[in-house]
């Protein structure tokens, strides 16, 4: 189109985004530094969900219920408080975490503090007998906060539970292979699920001489060791908690177990302390009968028998399982770091790694305090569940997305942008020309969008399209519209010096969806999914 | 497989589950009557969404969300709570509906009220210029709650705003064509968008003599006029608001204005007094360019300039609007109606529709009100936005859903349903083996479900299967399987009597692909599409 009068302006005018393109990486970053001066802010522990992190979310949301559909799951919502008595009593310790909303008149009600309790208020409301159900949502916790580690006090949890009686070990064992599989799908692959079962600790405990009314305070002292060296948590025991030394001293030889489902299993089967013992006895055959269904899913070298594992919460019956990454592990120099920690925002915790990235376990009573605490009739309900820690997960995939420098998120899904050139005196701009297009390919289900201006300069268009990451231009020319005519164009360093193809008016959706197929075989998989299997 | 002992097994089996299936529907019936006697619940204003109606809910959230993306926005997420100054002194006397956290030491927050005063601190603290973000969540009002109206505690908004200076009316019109087509979308057609001008009623107000203190508190007896006749509304204006009658009466003649833009544009444009009072002249300039627009976006029948329309809060500042179905009509009988009304979980209002199902406009110093207040230069960022009133475009729906008494929406996305058959002393049940298939089954990223138990009768798998909705099975015959052989088969009382086909275990992958292609072709589209396109 030499004879083009537009020819030398599309020239310009697409060199000049390319230039201020680097102009606009600069800015933001200086925007970023900017930004600390602002007094405005999201309360402790919170935080705002920029456009970039959000199709990473959502990726990671899809990802993960997508998984627990291939297992039959269906989706429920609760609201956001329950009524204060429901989350009552749940929590041990930890129920000086809740929040509690304001008494304004009328019920006491208090946030969330997971999607268990609130799940297990629902079946037994409901009277369900069974369910697999999964529910996204955020939880909260007045928790000290720990930004960099994925610790928040208003954060997502991904939770799959399976409802209704079954055979032994048989729904747990489904929920293992879906950690494997979500964790994996999510392109971790260093990490070890460790399982535990509250029967075996129970009743090893009462094999070295706990009370049963010590039990469950013993219990989380050895829930401490991940963190904690052994000598302490024996101190804990001894001095603090009352045991005698010799009690903390056998315990502390179990506690050391830690392997292969099988190898584990081998040596417990040894001891005749244990097999003595009927609730030890049978959490052993129960993880006997776990080991067949775990080779069969294939996931045994994903797992690990550590009988230090013991999980805060109260509400746990038999298996409990928690996921760990290699990037959950302390750094060996945390305790400098935490003589260092700055904020007050951060604690000691912050230094340990993201933690653990998954847990749950098997839960046979809950549902059931809240049936009968209604004055239905005992009938119990066993449940097993699994929660991802999404705060967590997204962390590590954030650390992934800073090594992989290639990698660019498109926040919007803007496809096409639609375009005016022209001048003189008598030049209006064709906005409400660009509007009538736009509208086409709208109903066509194509995104499209153009510059809010009655009269755009060419130069300010192309930066706006290129902003936008739009694949195909829609271009009206002066004369070229007027003799029913548009341009279709191809964006990007590689088009700078195409000048699209020039079509009737009516031709604009087919061949505007002909450009579009072009560019998607030309792009490969996604730059999100390149990040999320870590490709 | 006339020689297969299985074939007897089959049929009775197959037999056996339909005739369950209709005992099922009547239990689940019964189950929710029981459900009333339970003191379990939620709090008031509050509910659960249960699985049926989350397959809807986020049929709607994912048309909407594709909505907004077609037309270039990204989306961002802000916290369940704010810092309680954020909110203070932005929602006039609705400001009494917010929701406090309880003073457990700390910050002083509330629940977001709306998504509007978020976006507009979120803009402002991250010195934002422009931005076009959608954002789906739930939101938090101590009103009055009305079920079945759709009003409740605890509800969804879906927000689209466009941040930024851009010419006039241009992101205005963009966002009419997006409520428009939104709706449309939704299967919702019968409906009018009512606009209006924040400065062409501040214009009137001056101009019929009202003191520009007492504007705002006039304006709120105007907006009343969608559900209060007139008189009762001058009778406000006069006792309460004392305004002289003369100006209530002048009031009275502009505010019954409505019909086309075009139109009231007209008749507006004779009027010697507004065109003389300087801002009632800007909006009407301004309702000039829009209508160009409107027209170029093929919008105008759907639009509704209407005089009476005021928009209760406080930051609007140029044009205003407000989706109405029919469905949002009063009832005639609207006023017995209240009369009888029972439960104080209810009010009046239960008993007017719906009510608008989509609202929103101008607010032009939002944000600026947080960058000054925070010592940032004074900046102003113009804001145009819409919210579509989830919980009421749902009960319209679900209106739909009962009408169709063809259509069933499965909770679940189930494709494949392992089972096992077998008998003798020697039998097992193939748990492990029906493990392994469906594992291979989920790692191709297909949905499948088998059943919890070691040893499974044929009559108890088929029920699941058919609960599950799944449309094709994968069956372990005992001696079949020994040969290294399974069974694929389509599931459905067509097939009741389709043996499958008997095939080598290492090609199930392919086979059941096929046959689930085979169901999809005959499937059509999905029941879900069926209902939201009202089809």
């Amino acid at each position: 189109m030499s004879t083009n009068p537009q020819d030398n302006v599309l020239a310009t005018a697409q060199a000049g985004a390319a230039a201020s393109a680097d102009a606009a990486k600069q800015s933001s970053k200086s925007k970023k530094e900017s930004k600390l001066q602002f007094q405005l802010k999201t309360p402790k522990g919170t935080k705002d969900w920029a456009d970039k992190d959000m199709v990473i979310r959502e990726a990671i949301f899809s990802s993960l219920s997508g998984l627990f559909k291939r297992h039959g799951g269906v989706t429920i919502d609760t609201p956001v408080f329950e009524l204060r008595e429901i989350l009552a009593g749940k929590y041990g310790e930890d129920s000086k975490l809740i929040y509690n909303l304001q008494d304004q008149g009328g019920e006491l009600t208090s946030l969330r503090y997971d999607l268990t309790v609130p799940f297990a208020r629902y079946v037994a409301m409901n009277n369900i007998q069974n369910i697999k159900r999964y529910h996204i949502a955020k939880v909260y916790r007045r928790d000290q906060p720990a930004m960099t580690k994925g610790r928040m006090r208003e954060f997502y949890q991904c939770d799959f539970d399976v409802a209704g009686s079954y055979d032994l070990m048989v729904p747990d064992a489904e929920i293992l292979a879906i950690v494997v599989e979500g964790l994996t799908g999510l392109g971790i692959t260093e990490f070890k699920v460790k399982i535990n079962h509250r029967k075996i600790l129970d009743g090893l405990f009462q094999v070295c001489g706990v009370k049963d009314e010590d039990i469950r305070k013993i219990s989380s002292a050895v829930d401490k060791l991940d963190k904690t060296p052994w000598e302490v948590v024996k101190k804990e025991m001894v001095e603090e908690k009352n045991q005698p030394e010799e009690v903390a001293d056998r315990i502390g030889e179990y506690v050391k177990l830690k392997g292969s489902l099988s190898e584990v299993l081998e040596t417990l089967k040894k001891s005749e302390a244990l097999l003595a013992n009927e609730t030890a006895k049978q959490g052993i055959d129960e993880m006997s009968t776990l080991l067949t269904y775990v080779q069969a899913f294939e996931i045994e070298k994903f797992v690990s028998f550590d009988l230090s594992l013991a999980r805060g919460l109260d509400y746990y019956t038999g298996l409990i399982y928690e996921a760990v990454t290699s990037a959950s592990a302390p750094p060996t120099n945390a305790s400098e770091l935490k003589k260092q920690k700055k904020s007050d925002d951060e604690d000691a915790s912050e230094y340990v790694g993201v933690g653990s990235i998954a847990g749950g376990g098997r839960y046979d009573n809950l549902v059931n305090i809240f049936a009968t605490a209604n004055g239905k009739k005992n009938q119990s309900i066993p449940c097993v569940g699994i929660s991802f820690g999404i705060e967590r997960i997204f962390s590590l995939i954030k650390l992934r997305e800073a090594q992989k420098k290639d990698l660019t998120i498109k926040p919007s899904a803007t496809q096409v942008f639609v375009m005016a050139f022209g001048g003189g005196p008598d030049w209006k701009g064709y906005l409400p020309e660009r509007m009538a297009i736009a509208k086409q390919l709208w109903s066509q289900g194509i995104e499209t969008e153009y510059v809010y201006k009655a009269k755009a300069n060419p130069r300010k268009q192309f930066e706006a399209a290129e902003k936008s990451g739009a694949p195909v231009a829609v271009i009206l020319g002066k004369e070229e519209y007027l003799e029913g005519k548009l341009r279709v164009k191809r964006l990007g360093p590689e088009f700078a010096n195409d000048d699209g193809e020039l079509i009737a008016i009516d031709e604009v959706i087919t061949k505007v969806q002909e450009k579009l197929e072009e560019a998607k075989g030309s792009a490969g998989v996604d730059e999100v999914t390149r990040l999320l299997k870590g490709l």
